[in-house]
């Protein structure tokens, strides 16, 4: 059994805070000071250049992607960590299309990340006619997927309302159009247990500063199938995905497998910091992880329809249709996401009108969503404080 | 005048280590781990999400854009931070490609970084035929640009040898030929004064972990010429590069000027040693450290020439035409490095016969060179050392 008061214990979060929005950022592991520490005096410091082997720092990338592998039900050896998710989301579309010659439709869905979208456009921009980019609403992305699709392009959990694609069904569907997918699991890395090799993901990306706890501007990480790996077109060539970088030869060869999926000198300094934040994740069950972060959003549906007149759930309410966040839309969603931000119940909120809070038992418990509905009930009923600043509220309340 | 006394002290270096890899992976500047320190504590374990717009951490990029722009001759506002210097180069190409409608050749020369000529080779794969990447050799450059070229991709100063191609000359070449031109800056930025404003470059692209100091993994830069800058198409369309990230709208629309260079989540912890790393460069002055540079390799050159004989000078020893380094062939290169190693002295070998040494003023003065030059001659002599490591070195010489 996964041990949630220990994990909560191993992060830092200030004083009088509830943090409903790990699902942005997530907070600092109280681990992560002397590892970065110990990074920059023992090892850049004392080692300079031969740090890279010398502490290990070249083989960070696919020893971490490991290790965000078992999070995700990847096979050992196909991922990698590296650049943004952006980038991945780029390489990834790019290995995909060219698996699947002669067809030219990136299918993606409305629901999907802004910026997959764009990346997506800019690679058909520079591919030019007839590529196309086509969206289709979420709930009828099934139904769009075609014979004339080349790529299905989905964020598994919608970061606006927490809903879920079924990625088993998905995937068979597009397999069965000869498609290939890739998957953005943004918002499911560390927030329920994934399966891209059960699943038969053909492509998988995500990003490690949200659930994963790894900070600010954390590096992304890509999985290839290992029916792919071998095959896959890198467009982005960087030296480190070459069969022998150190090698300098003139002309690019593709890395075994999922090396080629690297491009340029990876921030040792942020995967370092990842490497302090999956300790934590290194002794924790995603079954169990599931299993509360279930309990704990449904609880959090059920105190607000009961306390919070007004506020509509925009997440399904099926259990396997959901991620780890909870939505809802609210008509003055703004202003009452300031007013619980002002009383330390930090959620964020996105255009036009949702609410949105993320749930993450690592270091949320009941306790604090209680209190996060209750504060909530009382913004609505028109609460106001003299002292605005969370770190009067426990005196307050 | 700057205080290179001063600068030294700003440096850790390891005792008894002569440090001449600086062009390599530059030392740790001792106010880097507070820096850290105060990012991980302070902004992120105490403000969470709302580290990016109270901690100024989303600006961070063009904030030290423009520090690094002051060392390169940029005008104000056309230098953005981020990512790897393979994506910026790749970046930059297709942004100047775009420029030129009707031609398909990317001419660069066979001195060029690898990682350059494959994120070039990965691009025009893409783009298809008749997309082409022509190589030059170096010293035949200026020749191989014609009217059929639309790209020049150029180091300034070669990885291997250090020599330094005329930025001002190329660039005229190119601009009569009707061709654009991006200049890696990798063996440039902090090794010497450049001038990407005066010298007309198109695109300017840069790494921070060699000269400038902020550490393994630290993020690229690159420069984009006002008068292209709000028509250069980004083919890596990020949300970041978004003119309005945060409405999260289903289309991109290029944000104004560099903003659209931009691409995801910059890597803050990454950036904040880069922001303490050039807090010494604020206090640089650039032809200061030139001087001083020439001076330092020179006395390298004629040192080695005197006492060290079989070694071939393989950088010019004319000074406008050389960067920071001085390079050497010898046939037992690789050898004679790893026993100069092995005494303390590092600097590092490129197949097939260069010994390197990056000559960086900030923490490297007459006395080391006199030092790794005895050393050198020594092991030539077939000095052997009863206790290898450099711990030892000062207490055997």
């Amino acid at each position: 059994m996964t041990d949630f008061g220990w994990t909560r214990d191993q992060f830092h979060l200030p004083m009088g805070m509830i943090y409903l929005d790990g699902n942005s950022l997530g907070p600092l592991p109280k681990a992560t000071p002397a590892r970065l520490e110990r990074l920059l005096s023992e090892e850049w410091g004392e080692q300079l250049i031969s740090g890279w082997n010398g502490c290990g720092w070249m083989e960070m990338p696919r020893r971490l992607g490991d290790r965000i592998g078992r999070l995700i039900g990847a096979e050992p050896g196909h991922v990698v960590v590296g650049d943004t998710l952006s980038i991945k989301v780029y390489q990834a579309l790019a290995a995909a299309l060219a698996l699947v010659p002669g067809r030219h439709v990136i299918l993606s869905d409305t629901g999907n990340f802004p910026s997959d979208l764009y990346m997506a456009e800019g690679l058909i921009k520079l591919l030019g006619a007839p590529y196309e980019l086509r969206l289709a609403d979420p709930l009828a992305l099934e139904e769009a997927i075609t014979e004339e699709v080349a790529v299905l392009l989905v964020t598994e959990v919608d970061y606006r309302t927490g809903r879920r694609h079924d990625m088993a069904a998905l995937t068979r569907k597009a397999h069965r159009m000869g498609a290939r997918v890739v998957w953005d699991l943004a918002h499911s890395a560390g927030a329920l247990p994934v399966e891209v090799a059960a699943g038969a993901a053909d492509f998988a990306v995500g990003c490690t500063y949200k659930y994963l706890n790894a900070g600010p501007g954390a590096p992304a990480f890509i999985y290839v199938a290992p029916r792919h790996a071998d095959l896959a077109e890198p467009a982005l060539s960087g030296w480190l995905g070459h069969e022998a970088p150190f090698a300098f030869d003139q002309s690019y060869r593709p890395g075994a497998g999922i090396e080629r999926m690297r491009v340029g000198t990876p921030p040792v300094m942020q995967m370092a910091a990842l490497e302090a934040a999956l300790d934590v994740w290194d002794r924790v069950n995603m079954a169990d992880l599931r299993r509360r972060s279930l309990d704990l959003t449904t609880l959090m549906m059920d105190l607000v329809e009961d306390q919070c007149p007004g506020l509509s759930l925009a997440t399904p309410r099926e259990e396997e249709a959901r991620g780890s966040q909870v939505s809802f839309r609210f008509e003055h969603g703004y202003a009452a996401m300031q007013a619980l931000i002002d009383q330390g119940v930090v959620g964020d909120f996105r255009a036009p009108d949702i609410m949105r809070f993320g749930v993450t038992p690592l270091y949320i418990g009941e306790e604090e969503i209680h209190e996060a509905v209750e504060i909530l009930a009382r913004i609505l009923r028109g609460a106001t404080w003299d002292q605005p600043k969370y770190q009067q509220r426990k005196r307050v309340t």
